[in-house]
C-alpha cells in the first residue's frame, strides 16, 4: 500500500497509526498541503477531491476520506467492533468528528500553527462544545465505541492530542486528558 | 424504532428514505431545529451532541448521526455493497458528503431559505467544486459505488435535490441532473 499523506495532518497520521497497530505495510509518500502537492495533476488523478490523505491499494485501487480509509484497513480488526451496535457507536462517533469536531479543532490549529492568525471566535466555541461532549462521554466510559480501543478511539484522538496547539486548554478535560494518554500509550505514538 | 428529525433537513430524510425503502416500521417525532426543540433536555437525552437526526432502536439504544444511523439500519441489506472494496468507496464517499458537500450545499440552502441571508461566497466556491466533483465521477459511472444503488447516493442526493434552493445553478450539471431523477425514481421521492 502507499500512503498519501502530509506529516501535520492528523487525518493523515490516522491511516499511518491504524496500519502500524495492524502491521500493514506500506510506503509513506509525503504529500504537503500547504506547498500544493495536493493540487497536482497526479495527485489529483489518486484522489479527485484534492485531499490528503489517500492510499493506493496492493491491487493498485485508490481509496480516500481518512476514516474511510481505517475502516478499510481495519476490516476483521479488533478495531472495530463485532456487536452491531457498538459498530454503529463507532461510526457515530467517526461521522461526529469529522462534522463538529475537525472543522473545529483541526482548524483552529490551521489557523494559529501553519496560517499564523488567531482563530475565529465561534470556531473556538464549536470546538469546546466538542471537547464538553467527549468529556461528559468519558465520565462513563473508557472508550468511545464498546469496551475496548476502536476505530472512534484513534479518529478522534488524532486532533484532540494537539487540541492546545490551536489555543483550546484542556486542563478542564481530565477525562480527555486521561484518555490521550491511553491511546498514546495502546497506539505507540506520542 | 423511533426517529426524531426535522422534514426540513436532509439528513434526517436520509434516515426516513432509508427505513421506508428497507421497510422497516418506524415513528417520526418531529423535532425542530429552528424552534430550539434539538436542544431540550429531553432530547439532549436522546442525543448529546444535540443534533437530529437521532433514533431510538426496538431495544430502547439511542443512535445519532445520519450516515451512522443508515449504515445500521442497512446493516446485510442491498443497500450496502457486499464487495469489501465497493463497501469502502460508499463509505468514502459518506465522509466526503458530510465534510466537503453537506457544510457548503446545505449550508447555503439554510443560509438563504431558512435565514433569509446571502451565504458566504466561500461556501459557494466550495459546493460547486463538491458538484463539479460529483459530476466528474458521474460521467464514468452510474452511481457512487459499486455498480448499483448504495447507501453513497441515498446520503448524497439529500441536499443535492434541494441544490438548486442555497442559489446552486444545477444546468452545468447533466450527470448530476439525470441521477437524481434515478435516485428519486430508485426511492420513490420527489
Amino acid at each position: 500500500m502507499k500512503i498519501f499523506g502530509d506529516s501535520i495532518s492528523g487525518n493523515c497520521l490516522k491511516v499511518k497509526w491504524t496500519a502500524d497497530y495492524l502491521g500493514l505495510p506500506y510506503e509513506w509518500i509525503e504529500t504537503g498541503v500547504l506547498n500544493g502537492e495536493t493540487r497536482t495533476l497526479q495527485f489529483l488523478a489518486v484522489n479527485p477531491a484534492g485531499q490528503v490523505p489517500a492510499v493506493i491499494l496492493d491491487d493498485g485501487r485508490p481509496l480516500a476520506q481518512s476514516n474511510a480509509i481505517i475502516a478499510h484497513l481495519a476490516e476483521g480488526s479488533d478495531l472495530i467492533p463485532d456487536d452491531p451496535y457498538d459498530r454503529a457507536k463507532m461510526f457515530e462517533w467517526m461521522f461526529w468528528e469529522q462534522y463538529s469536531h475537525e472543522p473545529a479543532i483541526a482548524v483552529a490549529r490551521f489557523a494559529r500553527v501553519y496560517r499564523g492568525v488567531e482563530p475565529d471566535p465561534k470556531i473556538m466555541e464549536r470546538g469546546e462544545a466538542a471537547l464538553r461532549l467527549m468529556e461528559k462521554t468519558l465520565h462513563t466510559q473508557a472508550w468511545f465505541a464498546g469496551d475496548r480501543l476502536s476505530l472512534a478511539d484513534v479518529s478522534l484522538v488524532a486532533y484532540t492530542r494537539v487540541a492546545h496547539e490551536g489555543g483550546f486548554n484542556l486542563a478542564p478535560y481530565p477525562g480527555v486528558r486521561g484518555w490521550i494518554s491511553l491511546l498514546e500509550s495502546a497506539l505507540g505514538i506520542g
